[in-house]
């Protein structure tokens, strides 16, 4: 288990075949994923296919996160939490400043993602909406959104399978609010096939 | 007043101030929209940044559509339907394929929407979640997405005041379950400030 400290972000390769364990060990806390295909960066995590084909917002056991080219890119194999996010971008600076008017640099998970992926050649332009693992974002009928304290406890996990050559960047997400007041650490495994 | 006909796409520029009206001559009709910083193609419309700082997933009337640089690029001005979905990629053969087990070849959105792009160097991976113009994607409390018929009646529109040099493509959509059955044209028209 590698731990990725509160308010910071690592990126790492998988391989097809490979599987990805991320857990909350403290509990109420989230974790930002973004994907890229390790040979080709044109391709991409896209949430908005990913929710289109699997019919539902909320992704969970048996679900795949699909590519900007319709191609699997991975599968969630186990799911101890059920509730994750998959409609809003990382925390940033920018949202910061928008959202809370905070004008004082503060650690988000867009600059973690940006930069643990430039050493790859990837620019903060190419991350797009991340999978927010253990994020509850409550939508009413009406369309509104709510951020909600996840709903994952002490050392409840999601595993992951890699479907293609992938590189990854993982958060430990920076924002007080959406991690029940505190920000906390997040630990991954990677396992082999 | 310029016709979109069914099954087909365009792609234009703004400049800032400049308006643009989406209208559904017959009613029952989606446009789905995608765009980007003329001057800048990295900077794109971002439906992860715009629903978060709109609070909502129905965007409507004094709301903006922002870039992956969180800077508006487009605001709605009137909005005569009220129902728009910004959620899902733009239709598309793997769509077809994956959704509809459509084997064959068929129009599409995103297919559209790259021919006409291309003109301008736009590349077909560039095309993320487009903001679908009168689509009516109805969410579950359980997360579970259905498309339902478009709730534009005859001659209804949406009026957009770009914010910045943007380049846009524009579709009458082509996938007929989504349009209540039968693709119809769109029309557009440019105002200039």
């Amino acid at each position: 288990m590698i731990e990725i400290p509160a308010q910071t972000g690592v990126a790492f390769t998988l391989r097809p075949g490979q599987r990805l364990r991320v857990r909350d060990p403290e509990g109420l806390q989230v974790s930002d994923l973004f994907c890229f295909n390790r040979t080709d960066p044109g391709e991409w995590l896209s949430s908005g296919r990913s929710v289109d084909y699997a019919d539902t917002l909320l992704l969970t056991t048996g679900h795949a996160l699909y590519s900007n080219r319709s191609r699997v890119m991975l599968r969630i194999v186990e799911d101890e939490v059920g509730r994750h996010d998959f409609l809003m971008t990382p925390c940033s600076l920018a949202m910061f400043r928008l959202v809370a008017g905070n004008e004082e640099w503060h650690p988000s998970c867009h600059e973690n993602l940006a930069k643990s992926l430039a050493p790859f050649g990837i620019s903060p332009d190419q991350i797009s909406t991340t999978f927010n693992i253990f994020m509850n974002v409550v939508f009413e009928p009406s369309g509104r959104l709510h951020i909600e304290p996840p709903l994952s406890r002490v050392g409840q996990s999601i595993l992951f399978q890699a479907e293609m050559e992938l590189l990854v960047g993982l958060t430990a997400c920076s924002h007080e609010e959406t991690n029940a007041g505190r920000c906390k650490p997040i630990t991954y495994e990677l396992l082999d096939p």
